[in-house]
Parts: structure tokens; sequence; C-alpha cells
């Protein structure tokens, strides 16, 4: 029994969203019809120009309307020496947010995985090659995710750093500040002991 | 530190969807950039259509693109003596999921709220009232929700009824099926006892 065509649509195109099943898909779209067709026309709005109009940063590859991303276009980050590389944008984002780091990033929108025929040059690997060559740069912190792919893609990239006497580093992997000892997987304790750090007095 | 503008703007519009916080909005929206730039501009589209042409039906106040829904123009519904009164288009969603159900609807688009200032015209009952003035109607089925809002709104509705001389009932409350009594909350399960049924042979 098809009510509402236009809403039946709108329901299932909801559904793209990441977490969206069909039971939230459709309370999406009543709130919207029923509470606030504004914020849907602005959704809508915003969506569009972003889907057209965001591209990836001809520096770093990370998301932003511009040619340069407003970090690469930093005079302050240009001065540092540090180069993080992280798997996608997002993670820009979250490291960002720690304020702990004030140099450049790059972008890989990936990671290595042969049987999924990618490879070096699917993430990005010949414009980050040409960036070590040519920019001044002292450090390369590998942040790629702790997985079999992340962890095999920062160390292709580290041998990169090598052939380049840069130094690569690999960011801390072990039990997550404020979390519980017993609540931790085993692989994450066992990095969490393999990576103990000396008390200093 | 803005990134990209035009992609914080995504993340904000985002967040007008019931139950987005700005954890998931994000997800969202780097995934919509990433991986599926053709579902985000459908979903835009989708939008723009239904918050721009969608509005309720003549006869029942339902969510429709038409003059009158296709459950009012259904001939066979028309011939029924039945109407559900429900308080919004999802409730009516949810009754013909059963398919215990052949009757005709009213949408209340609310419940009544002396408090809030809503009286019986903003939730339609002239409309109701001229509907159980001119059809022949044999029953009216009020599924309102189980809140004291939803049960006032009933009982108005039922005393309505009564100067047409039309059966009111009242949805059943109580335990639901397959949950396990000691999960349920007091007042459900006094409904339930209340409402407590004769087993015949
Ligand atoms: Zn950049
Ligand atoms: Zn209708």
């Amino acid at each position: 029994m098809q009510i509402s065509p236009l809403l039946e649509s709108l329901i299932s195109a909801l559904r793209c969203l990441p977490g969206v099943g069909p039971k939230s898909a459709q309370r999406m779209a009543y709130h919207l019809l029923q509470r606030n067709r504004q914020a849907g026309l602005h959704l809508a709005h915003e969506l569009n120009e972003a889907m057209n109009n965001i591209g990836h940063c001809k520096a770093c590859r990370t998301f932003t309307e511009q040619e340069i991303c407003t970090i690469c276009a930093n005079v302050r980050r240009q001065s540092s020496d540090q180069l993080c590389v992280v798997e996608s944008p997002a993670d820009i984002f979250a490291i960002e947010q720690t304020g702990q780091y004030s140099g450049r990033y790059f972008v890989l929108l990936g990671h290595l995985s042969p049987l999924d025929g990618i490879g070096p040059s699917d993430i990005g690997l010949d414009l980050l090659k040409s960036r070590l060559a040519s920019e001044s740069i002292h450090e390369v912190i590998l942040a790629t995710n702790p997985t079999v792919e992340g962890d095999a893609t920062a160390n292709y990239i580290a041998q990169m750093c090598n052939e380049f006497n840069i130094v690569a580093t690999r960011i801390a992997h072990g039990v997550p500040v404020g979390g519980e000892l017993e609540m931790v997987d085993g692989t994450t304790l066992s990095h969490s002991f393999v990576g103990r750090q000396k008390i200093d007095f």
C-alpha cells in the first residue's frame, strides 16, 4: 500500500546515510515533514553544495572546496618540519581536536590492499614521494589505522622515508586513557606491553 | 580551525535529523563525500521534492502529494464503516503493516493540550465532526497514544461520537506480545490487568 510515493522515495533515499535503517529513515522523514520543512530544504541545499563543490586539496588530498586547504595554506604549518600521514580526512579532524599537533598532513584516502588491487599510486604515494623529495620534512608521523592494512601501509611509507633520510615514526597503540584494563582486547593489551616506556624520575 | 566551510555547513545541516549528533553527522558527511556523492545528490533531490510537494489529504489529513490520499481514494476502504483516529501519519504506516485493519483513517497531527494552547480545531476536530455527520461510519477506533494527552483526546472524541450515536472503541493497552512480564513498567502492567479478558473454550 503506497500512501505517498514521494514520501517512500525520501525514506529510501535517507538510507544512503551510514547507520540509518528503515525505521530511523522513516522517523527522519516524518520528523522533517511534520516539524521542520525549512531544515529539510536547507539540508538539501547543503548536500548539493557539498557534493558538487568539495574536491581534494592539491597538497594533502583532504576535502576542501579550494585548490589548497586552509591547513596547507597556513604559513605556520608550512614552517613545521613534521608531516602526519592519515587514512581519511576524518582522522585530521580527530587529530586537530587534540590540539597536540601543529604540522602538516597527508591523506591517503584509503590504505594499501593488494587483494583489492589498491596499490601505491591509488593512495597518492607518488604525490607523497614528490613532497618528501621537494619539501623540508624532518619527520613523517604514520597515523594510519592500527589494522593489518594500516600497519602494512605505514611500513611501506616508512621505507620510502628511509630513501630520503627522513625519520618515520608510528603513533603509539595501547590501552585507551580512562579505559579499564580488563575491558581491553588482547591485541591492544599486548601492544601496550611491547610499547611500554620507562618512567623517568 | 575550519578546514572546509562547506563541509562544516553540511555536518551542521545533517543535525536537523532526529537522533543525529555531531559525531554521526560528521560520519555521514565524510561517508557521502568519500564513497557516494551520487547518493548524496539523490537525497538532496528527494528532500526538495518531498518538502515542497507533500501536503495533507483533504479527507484524513495524512501526508500525501495529492488532494486525497490513496487510502481515502480506495473504493474498498470507502465501503468500510470503520474510522481509525491516530495522532500521526507514522501511526497509519504502523497499523497498515499489521494487515489487521481495512477501514479509513483520520490523522489528528497532534493531540489536545490545553496548556500549550492546542484545542479541538488545531487537531482537525471540526473536519472530523463533519465527517461523522455526513459519512456512514459505524465505529470510531481511537488509536491515539497511551499517554495522558492521548487518553484525554480519545475521551473527547468519544463524546463527539456519542452525539452522533457512533460506537467509539479504544485500542487495548497491555503487555507487549513476546515481551517479558518483569520488563514491563507498572502502568502498562496494571492496564493489562484492568483490560483482562475471559478465556473462551
Ligand atoms: Zn591540504
Ligand atoms: Zn486520506
